[in-house]
Parts: C-alpha cells; structure tokens; sequence
C-alpha cells in the first residue's frame, strides 16, 4: 500500500552529527573541511553545553561536488578532524534507509498515526515488522501489506519469547524500534541490544506519573494540564532520554475516560514527532538528556 | 475492517438541544420536565448570550425509566413546553447514529486520521462513502472497504456533477459531509442542502489567511504561529461558523514546506475534534457563532 | 495609588456556592427557589461529580427586585432548601469585598504583578498588608502605599514569629494569603486557620518537581516543557487542591538560569489567574480536589 | 527606585549582528576572524534564507583576551572581512546600554509589565522617559521615579505635537520607542527617525483583525483563539515586521469584555519578550521580516 504518493525526490546530502569537549575553533575546523572539499552546507546547527563543556553539531551538505568520494567521507574526516578533537561522530549518507520495527498491544492509535504516515510517504524509513503481545491490531498490518508476528508474554516466557523477538529483528535487519503504546516492559536483553534506539511514548508529563495508570494518578491528583512524552528507552522505567513533550488542558470535568481520549491525540502526535527527528537525525544524547536540533 | 474493538457499550439516553428567546425559569421548566418524568440527568450545560438574550441548553437523561415512550418525547416536548417559550429544538436518540460522507482530494493525512478513528471504534458514526475529484486516494478508501466514488471537476462540468453527487448523497442517506482537505469550493446547491452539517477544514487561523496557500501567504507575513480552523460551510468562502482551532509555533527557520508540513497534524486533529464535537451533538449554531458545549 | 481608575460600576448581585451530595432535582429547586423570588439569574455553572456522587453549583442573580433581603437570604435558603439537601453553601453578597495579605521574600516580579492589577482596578479586593522574612521588597511596598511587616524567620523564632504574624493578620481582618514566592514553609498553625484560603505559587507542573530547586530538577531530567502552579496550601508540602497551571515550551539551549527567566513569567500569571478564580468566588474544593467554574 | 536588586554582574562581551549575501564559508570566515584573535564564541547562531539567498549571523564572544581594542573592532571587522563580503553588520559593545522611551495611552497593564521589570532589573536598559497623549498615568510614572510629559494630540496639533516630541527624544538621547498600548498612530515623521527601533503590541493575533477594536471583531466572527502581537511600526498600520506573537483559547462564554480581560495578560507578556529580544540584539529585519535568534 506504500504507493498513494509518488516519491519525494531524493536529496542527495549526507549528515554529520558530532559531539566532542568544547574548545575553540571546532566549529571553524568542520566548516573550513566541508567548504575546501567543495561540500555546499545546507544545513547547519550547532550548541555548546557550557556547564558541562560539550560541543555538539549537526551539519547537512550537498554531495554533487564534494571532492571526497561518499564512501571515504567517514575515513577522511576521521583522520583529518574527529580523532584529534577527540569526537563522537557519525555520518549519514543518501542510502542509509533506516528500518523500524513497531511493538503494539491492543491499543491502535498510535499505530494508525504511523501507518498514516508511513503509506503517505512522510517518513523516509522502511517499516518491514510489528512485533505485538496481543493478535488485536493483526487486521491492521494485513491491510497495511506489513509483517505481523505474535509473541504471547507471561512471567514465565518472557526471556525466552524475548530472545525470538531479537533474532526476528535481526532477520529482519531493523535499525530502530518504535513502541507504539506496547504494555509490555523490555528487559535490558533487548535495550541493551539497541541504545538510544527504541522509542517510547508515555501518556503523561514525565517525570509525573511514571509507571502504571498515568491517567488515573492524575485525576486523582487534580492536574489542569495533562501530558504525553516520548523518549528513548533505558533499563530504568519511564526514565531515559526526553525527545518530545507536550500537554493539553484539561478541568474538573474530565473523567478517566475522558483524559483517556483527549491524552489519545497528544501520544500519537508526540511520539510520529520523536520518530521524524530521529529519522531526520536531528537527535544526539549526552548524559540521559537529548540535543534536538531544529 | 469495523472489528478491531468490540463496540462500546451503548448507552440508553436522550440529548436535546435547544435555543430560544432568554427569559426567567427556562432551565427550572426544562428540569422539571425531566425529573418529573423520571429522567435522570447525567449531562446538563446551558449558556445565555445576554447580548443577544438568546437561552442555549444541552441535557442527556436515561432513558430506562423515562415516563415517556422515547418515539413520544418529541410531540409531548413541544407541546408542554417548547411552543410557550418559542425554543429551537432537537432531540436524538439512542438509533440516531448519523451517516458520514468524506470528501477529498489527493492529500491523505486528514482521510487517514478518519478512517483510524472510525476503524478504532472512536466515534459513533457510519461511514459508508468517500467522493473525490481524484482518483488518488481511491486505494485507501478499498483498504478500508468503504465506497469510493470518482467525480473530475472543472469549470464546465460542475454542476452537473454536482448534481449527481447530491444524488448519490441521498442514495446513501448522508447525514452531513466533513471535507478532508476537498480542494474544490461547493456550490450553494449542495451547501444548502445541508446547512451546518458540512464541516470543513481550512489551513490557517481564520479570519487570517483565508482563501487559497494560506501557509505561503503565512510565511510571506512572518507570523511567528500558524493554526487551523475546522468550520461548518457557508456560501461564503471560509467564513462559516468556526468550531475549533488550533495554533502552533513556527518562526524564520520554516520554509514553506516545513509549515505546511507542521500544518498537516494540526489540520488533522482540529478536524476530527469538529467532527466528534458534531457527533457528540455539542454544537448549536446562531447568527454565525457556535456555541461548543464541553 | 489605587486612585488611577474609576471604579467600575457595582454590581448589585448575590453569589451562591453549594456543595452537596447528588440527587434529582437540585438544581430545578434551587433555580425555582430564586426565580420565585423575583432573582434574576445572570450566571449559573453545575458540575456533577459522578463518581463521587457529588453536585456543585455556581449561581449569580441580582437582588434588585428579590424578594428575600440580602441579610435574610442566608437564613430563607438554609430552612427552606439547603438543609433538607444536606448542602455545604456560601452566599456571597455585593459589600463582602475580601481582604488580602501578601507573602513575599526577595524575588518581586509576583509582587509587582499583582500591586500593578490592584492599582489598576482589575480585582474586587482590598490589600492592606504585605508580610516578608526580608527587607528586600519593602521600598516596593512603600511606593505603593502598602503596610509592610518585616518578619525574620529562623529555625528558633519560627514559632514566635508565626503567632505574631497571626496577630498581624487578625489585626488587619485579613480573609486570605497569597504566598507570592514566599520562601518558608508555613507551618500547620497558620495553614489551619486559613483552610482553603492561602493561594501558593509553585516554580514546576506539579506533581513534577515538588520541593526546591525546581528548574534545577527540571534541566537535569531534560524536560522539553516547564510549568508553574498555584494551589491552595495544606499541611502537606507542594500537595494541595490545584487551582490552575500553565506551561511553557524549553529545549537543550535553556541554561538553569534562562528557565528560572523563562519560569517568572508563567509564575506571576498562574497565581494572578488563581487568585482573580478566588476572588470571583468560582472555585470549590472537595476531596483536595477543586472545581474552578469559567 | 532601581534600587531593588544588585545589579548583575557585567558581562565583558561583544555582540555582532550580520546579515549578507550567502555564499560559501561566510561562517568560516568569521569565526576564524574570532578566534585566531582569541575572542573566546560564547554564543553563535546563524540561519541561511535559502529563497532569498542570504545569510543572518548573531555570535557573541568574550572581550577579555580579545587582541584588537574595542574601539577599534569595527574598523577591523569591515575593512577585513565586511566590505568583499558585502555585509550589513553591527557591533555592540559592553557599555552600549540602550535608552528607551515609552508611549503610553490610558490603559496601565503594559506600562506596569515593563516598569516592574525595569525596577526588577530584569533588562539591561535605560528609561528615563514616557510620553502620554493623556494625563492618566503620570502617577504611575511618578512613583517610578521616571519623567512623564504629556502631549495632548488632535487632528490640528498632530504635527507639532510630534515635532516636540521629536525634540524631547533627541534631548534624551533614546534609542527607540515602546507604544504600550499607545492608542495614537505616529505619522511617518517618527517611523522614518526610528527604523525598526519602535516596538508595537496590536491586540489581535495578526494579520487577523488590524486597525481598531480587534477584540470586537474576534467577538463578532466567533474565534475559538485570541491573540497578540508585537512588531516593528513601519508607516502601513499594523503590518510591519512580526517580533513575537502568543495566543490563548475562548469561548462561546466569552464576551468581549473577558476577551479584553483576558488579551490584557497576553498583550503584556508578549510586548516584554518583544523588548527583551531587542535588547538582546537577537532581532534582525529583512523585507519586513524577522530572523529572531534564541
């Protein structure tokens, strides 16, 4: 069904993204490199933490007249620039289609959102798999032409049923993943198999209401805002790295249920949010804390 | 696809609408009515335009133990209470689930939205049919199993097929039409044929920016928000009754294409916030103001 | 300085508060109790609560031609309505104009908010004192022609000082607080004679970062959004009923220092916004919950 | 009455605005022009307007260990680097404290928001001067300790008046002008005087509802979002280049004397960032636009 659109024009640019301590020059440095080699920088941000003294970039160029052939970028720069500066980098090239994989339970709006998008020809990525713990959305990814595969979950089976989730990621070569209201908490098997690489959208305002029932704590505590966050999964629950946040306001007459339904629009606005800017690159985490450029 | 949630409990209620010259003891008349007939409140809001002295009230009560036989609440309504103080009135039944027609065009994102809702069992509604003056989106609507009808458009052939479309509205026994992004502006024939049960979105925050590319006129200006604005259609152009908007930042760094690109989730949610507001039977139209209950 | 407006017009109308457990009928009774008597109803907002099976309700009528004298309607309405219904009430009449006293410390911009809309005539209100546990703010209070008390606050005098700013509060016929970053905890002695009566503004979207340091917590937890609440106070620290939130958007450029910036403006207009609900008497508390009417 | 606070310590800083042409290594440039001279970059940011094709640059660096004299980095700037770059540029140095003049009507909430944050010393400004076409808030400026002259406009007097008051800010030496909520349309002999150098606040979310009594006009078309704006003044009524604009939601229970209410707190909180975004010199112009830095 991926067909309704005809596909956007490739932009023929790669992406470096850089992290590394601060000093003076670096900027000037990566530039002077870009612009010698004849590299048209279309895109440019940068931020310096000043209290912890990093510097992080993200810079975007044309490879039409780049002197330096795409698959020696990462060599040369290396060389030349990252290791005396001591960086963290990563360059991404025109090819470089990231593949997602969907975990979901019965909940289906999010997943909606995602295949909306996904069929429309927003997202460059590939969408080859959705992994769930209930067979409730199947019908939805057969409509939507995409892998669907069950993997029931109870105390018992869970490590077992874990290790088949990540041969079948790895079958399926998948880059990311997203959590797409999955009611199911990952063990650090997996986590640790994909860092800053799993996608998660929590119905509430985090750091309030972390855990379970987020809806219902914050009846009960009487909010006149409520909130969805997305961020990037660690081993401590509803604690990694923030990419998205945002709230809507709701008053006395709001119900669970209805808190429930309005708080549906924010997650999967928040979370495809999270997903673009992962896609686009525009992420880097230092820290448990994200740098998200615009 | 109409399966993937069990249907909702249906709940056994009665909602009237009504507005009317203001004058003391409408609200005292209305609720004795009820309670003097059994009917248990659950939802009672009403507003006075003192300006305008016009009464606005919605109530929904149960049914269960109504005094009165739900195909007689109508005829005893207007007879006891509603001719005396002149009301505009309307009541709705449990059965009165309304019938939908989706107009688009070629952009999927507010049809997508739509039909997962409608899929997910959000909204009390039926949805059997889609027109388009393209055949784009035709795939979506067959993944879906709704009918899709295909009607081009241009200067000579409008009214005719305008009139087959109202035809096939009939045939379908069409409740009201919501235009997911119809790029087409409706004759009066059809318009008048449904007065305030069309609901269209407009990509901008009306009254600025009406008419056509109103987030290229938006980015010529430099305003630092852009929003959407479902309303229902009147015969003049984006100048109807508003329903519901929504706004969000942008600034220098958004070219065009990043603002419609960041329209398109607002024009998505704002839309289908109208639609469950109509569904919902919270709206009440007077001399081009909406009243919105909660 | 209060003199730089006329004061506006005076409105001659009664305010009724009720709380009570929710039967059928309540509401017809009490509309029929004022339209019998000749009030006119110029506002009237209910909530029911339906998990708690609880009723609220706001009504406003003028006393023009009521039949009931204002100094008898607490009585006539207590015998003949309220307490067969088991109502919690409170009959606001036009001279019941509350007297506010001001808590502040070192930081002014919550102060210079509100002395700027009490000069400016915006609230129904006197405000004769401002208390603080330092000097800093008192030429302010000066220019304003507003009494000042200096009361330094250390872990021995605490008591001692609480009991003669009591005094001071009694003295003054002081209705309510308004803590406008007051920086002490108010301890049990004061907080118990002013149930529901002290207004505090906290630096965070409670319940996220109750306590100190609130923009400190936040930067280091990378939130992409930060808040400011007003609640009244109890014995319990940063836990009392909301009255109202407002948040803002940040990202990874805000230092600690810009979010304390970004911070004093939502600050100053949620607590003025709680404190304006309060003095129009719409708000309810039930359960450490409230009910704010628009 | 600027005693309040300590002021805040200096910081030994220059600031330059450019904006040009683009073309390749601009940024480069400039930023080894800083640091082969060791003005330590504590703040950059830059934006290429790709449909226009020019380039807007704001960097900040530190002016301790710098090697050319200030008063000589000018001359410095455009003789190496500005004049082939084609640049209009600017540089402020440390002791460049702006002189601000205030224009002032009848209404206060402005005038208050801004003297608050002046005596707050929130902003490195001076404001040794406010002009009124009425004697309303001379109290308010007196108690400020500020200068409050009073010039009286008609259709007869407009032009002299404005001629005095063009004499009396050259005697004061201002640097521009903030009309809060100044209800006189300066004719083209002031604009011209001030370029992008007086700072507007509409009360409406434009280009919706220009010209005069926007909230009327919002009442009127039934909005569901109210809004303000603050802008540059050029000689077209409220069209001139957008700084900053916020909004916040209505309703059907809104008259328009709570829209004016609650636009009050809109208009001041967005006229001060305006202000404040100014005398951050992050504000650049170009065909009546606004690149507006973070």
């Amino acid at each position: 069904m991926k067909t309704i659109k005809p596909l956007r024009e490739k932009k023929n640019t790669a992406i470096l993204l850089i992290h590394c301590p601060d000093r003076q020059g670096i900027l000037a440095t990566v530039t002077e490199f870009l612009n010698k080699n004849h590299g048209n920088i279309i895109y440019l941000d940068q931020h310096v933490d000043r209290q912890e003294s990093i510097f992080y970039m993200r810079v975007e160029w044309e490879l039409d007249n780049f002197a330096i052939p795409s698959d020696k970028i990462g060599e040369y720069f290396d060389t030349l620039i990252a290791r005396s500066l001591q960086m963290n980098w990563r360059i991404y090239l025109p090819d470089d289609i990231p593949r997602m994989a969907l975990f979901v339970s019965k909940m289906p709006h999010c997943l909606f959102d995602i295949l909306g998008r996904y069929t429309a020809g927003e997202w460059d990525v590939e969408l080859p798999l959705i992994i769930s713990n209930h067979e409730t959305l199947r019908p939805v990814a057969e409509r939507f032409g995409i892998d669907f595969h069950y993997f029931p979950i109870d105390a018992e089976n869970k490590a077992e049923q874990e290790k088949n989730e990540i041969e079948l990621l790895k079958k399926y070569k998948i880059d990311f993943l997203v959590l797409a209201r999955y009611m199911q908490i990952l063990s650090p098997d997996i986590i640790n198999q994909f860092p800053n690489k799993i996608i998660n959208i929590h119905h509430s305002f985090l750091p309030a209401f972390a855990g379970a029932k987020p809806y219902h704590a914050a009846h009960q505590r009487g909010v006149k805002i409520i909130g969805a966050t997305s961020h990037y999964v660690t081993s401590e629950l509803d604690a990694g790295p923030i990419i998205e946040q945002d709230v809507t306001r709701c008053s006395h007459i709001d119900t669970v249920e209805k808190l429930i339904r309005k708080g549906r629009d924010l997650e999967k606005i928040v979370l495809s949010q999270a997903v673009y800017k992962h896609l686009q690159r525009k992420i880097l985490v230092y820290k448990n804390r994200t740098v998200v450029f615009n």
